[in-house]
């Protein structure tokens, strides 16, 4: 039986995508491993066994490239047919680092997609233009920032909305651990903070939006995020590494939904946190988030709590802006231990292309908390 | 406005879940990263801004241990109140390991969890009896294998699913890199395997199951799933850490589909590939599987194509078993470049409560698939 495998009866198209990966060891190890992708992402058997023809020949991944990068590190270029993926998300993804992510010494350094891969993925409904044109803000830099700390009562919350959007803030997203606990269920604190942003914007004059976190199971999510739609919520905030990045996609396809979204980058953490393993964090917060349907992607800032560096903070930023399947660009959202002194010199990095995002930081600069939301604004206006 | 935050409002049960983190450092930094966890994975929030009351005292999490591994490990557990997780998955997992995975240095390596939390977090739909009710095979350990290589047509595939039990497998699922690709659409493809197997049945007495992958983004998962249901199919195969952790949950509540769950590793290998950061693999592939749903896990054996050790393997199938939340216990199911030459180590080493998956390794052992199967049946049998 399995001597007898036919070659695929549906003619492939040709077209390819490329992926880059690095690899660790010595230049034997990385042909070997290099051989080894390219079987394991794609037919995960035997190659001996496997027939001639179309199967062995175009589906089986094809290496492309192989350079060496330093004694112990190798950048090789692989490519797949396009329709290994199915023209879908979870598809892609696992073609490009399914079962190899379970093998150390192997990263994923970029993608290189083809239009014809947006086929059967949408990516970003906004994007940056989308998102401006909702904002009324078309050149500057954009301003974010959290609605903290997880056990507030409600009111407190919407008192705080009321306050960063009588600043001028432009974007209210719920801290991605409020959920839909006891102490702040999900429906009455949308609508309660959303009401709040509402009557600050009717005041002010301003745009301000409310993205609260949908963050949930299966279609829970799709459930809170049509709450928050019905409740005057202007954009969502979503975890795609706890609620899934297929689930991100959706969200962004469903026309009843129709608001931008934040993706946030809880629990991705374990893919960024090696140089020998796992996603390049430009690859993850940039490329896998815009297909996956975020208008803006938020990623810890170099210089915050957390461990990227600025050339990953450079790397998220190209590849949030740079060609993808012809997708539109988004935002990055660099955050993470932010503080308004920063200010200036992010804008120098980042130019007028971002999303500066300072949660805690806004309540250690000072005691009057719109005060602060007009000191950040004013910098990034003057930008 | 932030002086004024008050205590929570709700007032809190008390009851206190407990998570086990192994910390690299020195002790000083071991007892400093310990707090930060303590803050980052709840308020996240300046602690010296935080009112006193229930949300320092409670919601913050709590250090109730720490001890010495070696010179430069510790061990650490956390507690948190139940209510931090909204009694729902994934924001259960954001308490958990959310931003702290964007952090190096720090590993997940037990969740001690009341059965208050499965109030809302519904776990294995089936279980190891419910799927051994289901399979009628109540002693002995279960058998499985895929059907592959991607790229064969429908007909090729339903051959070989015809061939498999004939031979007295008892779970065919599909590969998991067979989606929705024109060269074998799903539902196609699921019919005509769910009916080659039908028909095996009929003719061996037997109850073999076949478990198509329905992976895909979002809904289009759920879909999948119901019409694998439809077409006859006795399970199903999804990859969480593409489809997303909820789904997979909710696949596992949904009564409208009501069939075993096999959880495939793929695109999760980053979390388990350092011992000084990420998941601990009995966590991830124990316990969090067990807690999204699956009836089943799947993972790469120690001595395969990667990397995992017998330590590894112990402390999932232990955590599989062992208690958690008052969930059913579900099968361990070792993979990843087994042999038929190996079944007698691996039962030794699990013991019958396992499902042992054997993919190319079928293939490789000899010309007729279905003698290959029948020999891998008997040496479970004899155990």
């Amino acid at each position: 039986m399995p001597r007898s495998h036919q070659a695929v009866f549906v003619p492939l198209s040709g077209e390819r995508f490329r992926v880059v990966y690095r690899i660790r060891g010595s230049e034997d190890q990385a042909h070997a491993i290099a051989r080894d992708i390219c079987v394991e992402q794609t037919i995960e058997f035997p190659l001996e066994l496997t027939p001639v023809g179309d199967l062995r020949d175009h589906i089986v991944g094809r290496i492309e490239e192989l350079d060496r990068l330093d004694d112990s590190h190798w950048r090789v270029v692989i490519s797949y047919a396009v329709e290994t993926t199915g023209f879908e998300l979870t598809q892609l993804l696992n073609v490009v680092f399914g079962n190899f992510s379970l093998k150390p010494g192997v990263r994923v350094e970029w993608l290189d997609l083809p239009p014809s891969l947006a086929r059967g993925i949408d990516g970003p409904r906004f994007g940056c233009a989308g998102l401006r044109a909702r904002l009324g803000a078309w050149r500057r830099p954009l301003l974010c920032t959290a609605l903290k700390p997880m056990g507030l009562p409600i009111d407190r919350l919407a008192d705080l909305a009321y306050s960063f959007a009588r600043g001028g803030i432009d974007v209210i997203k719920d801290d991605h651990g409020l959920a839909n606990q006891p102490f702040a269920p999900f429906d009455e604190r949308v609508q309660r903070c959303a009401d709040a942003v509402a009557r600050a914007n009717r005041e002010t004059g301003l745009t301000c939006i409310y993205a609260p976190n949908v963050t949930a199971p299966g279609d829970a999510a799709v459930r809170h995020a049509r709450y928050a739609k019905s409740a005057g919520a202007g954009g969502i905030l979503i975890s795609p590494g706890l609620a899934g990045l297929g689930v991100m996609s959706q969200l962004a396809a469903d026309d009843g939904i129709d608001l931008p979204i934040f993706s946030h980058p809880s629990f991705l953490g374990s893919f960024i946190t090696s140089p020998d393993q796992g996603i390049a964090p430009g690859v993850l917060f940039g490329q896998i988030a815009r297909l996956a349907g975020a208008d803006a992607s938020i990623y810890p800032n170099y210089g915050g709590r957390f461990s990227l560096t600025r050339e990953d903070c450079r790397a998220i930023a190209e590849a949030a802006a740079g060609p993808l399947a012809g997708l539109a660009p988004i935002f990055p959202v660099p955050g993470g231990g932010m503080t308004v002194e920063r200010v200036p010199e992010l804008l120098e990095f980042y130019g007028p292309e971002v999303i500066l995002l300072i949660g805690g930081g806004l309540h250690q600069h000072g005691p009057d908390l719109t005060e602060t939301c007009r000191d950040f604004r004013r910098l990034v206006e003057r930008f």
